[in-house]
């Protein structure tokens, strides 16, 4: 649920952002066959496929079918089949078997994509000031939605891709070769104090990421950057997946159950490191910040290195120096993590963008927080359970989507997320 | 592993078998999207997709590779992908992951069939008496090989389409229409004695349907035709699946685990029960024998009806006497079992086609079975464990498929096959 | 680990204390046979025989090993048999199976107990000033550790008997008579700002309790007293078990797999609720506090009431300004949670005892906290993952075990404990 | 079921032998302590006190309830608790749970059977020849079924006691020093033809054993003796559990689920093979038959020495030329699987006792088989489905419980019985 309905926005500012947010996501599966579309690799993650018709679902349910009188449904199954989680909205179609939907095809589900198009388009064009206060909020809240589900597009496709033995090479990384060292690891000292977390106001923001209100933080220290490869492989390299000293108790549960032995999408070959992305399997950029490892390996690396997570409020608190700038998705497809840039004076760096950080915070509700009436507090409030809060977007995360005060949730044991983590510790 | 090499068969006889074989697996798929050749449903079952490059990929490791000289492979990775449970050949692509090979795509899979079809016919066309000596069996087992997978890709297919909200039509059903009474369940007598089992010779067989050798059968009678719909109902009805008096113990564990009430694909809407096919949703068909149900139901219906299923050698000994005439698959498209026709004299009824038919008997080896040496061993005798066989092929065989010898096995919980059963019971 | 090691306790407090709660957990256990002491109901529990050998092993070996010169080890297996989670003291028998341990008798384990406390009792009286320093601390934390056992070795008792369809009744409730009802739902208002949170040091505090630090509340109000058990069953006559719509996602995902009805322990007999505990199946006492629910339980009737669950800040916040005083276990036996008294002025009833209460903060490490070095430090921190904080002890817990800081953490689908909950809410 | 109730018994004759049966049970379970008797480490087995109290229970629900006129029951909830498979007689307890039964005591659970052995004695002491007719079927039944669960007994406790770290030692095994080595292993030839199978009559037998009828064998050859632990050794130093070659798909699967790489119960230590059994934990003894293998393993074997098993038709034939005479279980204590004696002229030995030999026969009914009316009808036939048959009776099994016809049956990967086997070969 968005926090605020801003009424001054005008239907053509909607509209264009409306209109820029639904071509990105067909954007990104332009380079997809029908066939990749249908991949579901695990039950968190969702069809190319699916995606593409529930951020539909979501403006045919919300806003066209209360709203915009005479509107026709594209098709009477299709509420069924592409519900999500909304349990007030009706009986949903079972999330495990979303890859089992070859009907209606890729081809449908763009005409359906079309049809809402066409009908918002055409219901905001005309709608007068009531109409159009009335649907502004929701209209705002279907697009970043839309933009949620990009990021999903992009991180469930990369998983399902990593099964096939061909390695798939979806998109071009333009820069995959500009390769240089990341600065040297400092630390950022902050006082604390009473601080403000939360949204402040003045657009769009999720319902989770208020109300805005006090908080009382410790002195601390920031690392300037995020924890990067070569870092991180020196922690494997002294055993860090053998023993469990550094690591919490469920963590190292998954690292005997699963086998874990390095972030996911690495493989050795040859005796050296490799990963895989949309981009095809390469060799480990050294200087990349870490990417898609657990809550669980952002802590143990943490402990072994003799400092700890960030919590949210921390985390918030120093970002909110610093302009929300950084290595995002561009247009039609997702950018690779790479090696921050040098630093000016002591600023930290890549705090937005190239990878979401692990926080030691719980994902729970902010004082005064309430779910809204009906389905769309369906939105975030029911998953306040069992999660673990990521801060500052990643080079999957759409540049306009994010915020400062943007909160983010995993369990601790996902990692195809494109999760990293920076460095926190307290000062005595 | 064939049982015999018959070294009379002429390439162009050879190659008409072939190239028949082959177009019919592919007009089986003509109906299908690709995004619909892309399901599994199942770990047991596989992908159209798969199905048509796994039996590509067969004719190119057991035949081509071999014996074709410069033979090129159509793609190096293939091999990898498209092997089954040949451990003997290499490494192997997990079984449960078939569904999630979108590349190569279905066309790239078209062009692979089309590449091992030309090398296959020309090398074919040129080879000479020794080098078909040395491939007539192979190339024969390779056609019966891609006929079973006919069926499979129908029956599989049938299981993913089943979970579409949608309810796909696939295919056409010419005889929908017609319906008529079963004629009524009698019993016919046979006198037992010492009888021969198992292929005779003389064309092609698996190697699980010999040696032929000599069993004891004490007298039993055999009904005249498989257990309609209409009777199962009655069971259904008298608490079919609500007591264990008529079970096997597996069997009513299975009843409360999965819940199961009904034949697989059954579904009570308005208070009537409708059946899902490729053929669409339909109501049932009284008079149709039977079809998907399990082993163990067939064994409880047995048990309830006090009577028992026959063994295979029963079941052998009595379709012997009979032509191998029925109901199959025709080209391109299974058909729906339907009710029998009136008997002539003391006849047996669709012992052929229609449904498979559930015996008392485990599928284990005959005397003097001897597993092949090599890969191609692996065929039938590995899986001589935990299953049961079923005789007489079904609508969604390929009619110059099945013989009175064939012996076909499914685990007793299997319901997704088109399996039915016939009762038999002893003499006293 | 403990907190502090007041050096300045005597060897004579130290034995006193040492020995009564040796004694507490032998009079636990009288009540029960060899073969009670052997259940294990669930992974998470442990037997009767495994709780007294394993405080036992906790004196031998962190105490007497290190610090008694020539101690002799009971027997050279237990170390490995009555370890628990400790991964730096070597390899451990595995959990699940703790309740295979037949050998050695629960007689033998009473043996081990009284070397142990010889041995201990022994070193104590003629410990010198230095070696009294050095294991002062350690003793206190084998004691705090021991009372942790003993409300656990009730718990899993209660839970495994609970198994017995004879019912059986363990301990005698001199108090189940006393019934009358519980005073009506009030609340207090409270009034934030900067508070000081955590163990303010004199006496001894488990590790996770400190360091004290400030945290920010927002003005909430808190309920007088935790729910009862007749308003939690008008949540479940008004379908609280059936709709999703005030459930954490989590936890309607528990409901629907177990077949969550009721509180644990529950049963409806002839229309009537009746609840196990180890004083035999009775019917429910409607004023007393509702116990062995979830944390998701607690947070839907939360949510279905229109509050919330406090946070553990507001609840200890809250608490400070009352004493520790409560029904807690007596000697011998624990109790049965019972109907708050008539308070007086705006007193918050039953903080402490009766029913542990489920706040709404997940367990997290306090700003400055870290973890001791070596096996000792295993404690707690490793635990801070996945699980809530539940304040103020039960009727299952030892009367000089519990503080206002004390946190107790278990899983938020754990139903087991002695668990209830009181309301809290936000002021506009 | 009884295939026979020979009406020639007298009391006197039938009151002995459940004399004798009865106590025979409880000199087994002498050794042991009331928590031993609690043990039960998987769901597939059961604790001996539950094994002794649920045959007690066998005499109460068949003999004394319906025909001992005014008997009183011991226990009210004793026939729930101590029900086994029999869903006709009631709701029974979960059999998983069965080891969380820590009441009724094990002491009480002797008075349960000296209440039935008192009762059961009066009855037939004072049994005229109608009621000594009725009855005499079924307390030779009672017995039987007890005899069977004496050597369940032993094997359940085996299984559990093997997690025991202290290995315990449960019974003196007088033969432990006396090791020689096994004769050569030679081939027997047998003629074949039709053959007459099944219980002949005269005595008791299982209803499982009949009809006697005839079957159809091809010559073949049976080895003189099992397979021994140092032929085990080969096969598993060849590389046995490391490549697919020789194995059944599922058993194959099995070995890589289960990790198996040697029989149960083997360990090794210090580069040698060890074995525990309730003799303690041993060194292997080279030339006894190997022991507590699966049907998986025995398959596998049999292919890696170029043989196969014999089916049960097969084993029988041969095995009724010779007397039921072997190494059996003596009064109060099982006893070691040992060396073959050296046979006399072209003697097969150690078919009886010493371990049972799995066969490749499925356990299916009998033609002619028919399952008796009511509970007692439960007995055998429902299994009939999923296992494979073992003949000979071992080491664990009762003296005058086992005969040539006599059908054991287990599932292919079942391990915790005495299992062994015996080569078979075709003759060409």
């Amino acid at each position: 649920m968005p926090l605020d309905q801003p009424a001054y926005h005008s239907a053509a500012t909607i509209l264009e952002s409306f209109t820029r947010v639904r071509a990105a996501s067909e954007a990104l599966a332009r380079p997809l066959s029908p066939e990749d579309c249908m991949l579901q690799s695990m039950e968190a993650a969702s069809p190319v496929k699916w995606n593409l018709a529930h951020t539909s679902w979501f403006f045919e349910t919300f806003i066209l079918q209360p709203h915009a009188a005479g509107y026709r449904s594209y098709h009477p199954e299709f509420g069924f089949l592409f519900n999500s989680y909304y349990n007030q909205i009706g009986e949903m179609h079972p999330r495990p078997i979303r890859g089992l939907v070859s009907r209606p095809s890729l081809e449908d589900v763009y005409s359906y994509r079309a049809h809402v198009n066409e009908a918002l388009t055409a219901f905001l064009e005309k709608a007068d000031e009531d109409a159009l206060a009335a649907v502004t909020g929701l209209v705002t809240l279907g697009c970043a939605h839309e933009e949620q589900h990009q990021e999903l597009l992009v991180t469930d496709l990369q998983h399902a891709m990593s099964y096939n033995a061909l390695k798939p090479v979806v998109y071009e990384d333009a820069a995959a070769d500009i390769r240089h060292a990341a600065p040297a690891m400092t630390w950022r000292r902050m006082e604390g104090g009473v601080c403000d977390i939360g949204w402040p106001g003045g657009g769009f923001a999720f319902d989770n990421e208020g109300p805005r209100h006090k908080t009382y933080l410790h002195p601390f220290e920031l690392a300037n950057r995020p924890v990067t490869n070569v870092e991180y492989l020196e922690f494997m390299e002294d055993g860090g997946y053998d023993t469990p000293d550094h690591w919490l108790s469920d963590g190292w549960d998954m690292v005997q159950r699963e086998g874990w032995r390095a972030p996911l999408y690495w493989r050795k070959a040859d005796g050296e490191w490799r990963r895989y992305s949309l981009f095809g399997e390469r060799e480990i950029d050294p200087h990349a910040p870490v990417c898609h490892v657990s809550h669980y390996e952002a802590a143990a690396y943490a402990s072994w290195a003799g400092a700890r997570l960030p919590t949210e409020f921390e985390w918030e608190a120093a970002a909110s120096l610093f302009p929300v700038e950084g290595r995002f998705m561009e247009a039609g497809a997702p950018r690779s993590p790479a090696a921050a840039p040098q630093p000016q004076d002591n600023e930290l760096l890549q705090l937005f963008g190239d990878v979401w950080e692990w926080t030691a915070s719980a994902y729970l509700p902010y004082p005064g927080f309430a779910v809204a009436d009906g389905a769309v507090g369906e939105y975030n409030g029911k998953f306040m359970s069992g999660q673990m809060v990521l801060k500052g977007g990643s080079a999957a995360t759409p540049a306009d989507h994010i915020r400062v005060s943007y909160r983010n949730f995993f369990p601790p044991d996902a990692r195809w997320q494109f999760s990293g983590f920076r460095l926190a510790r307290d000062i005595s």
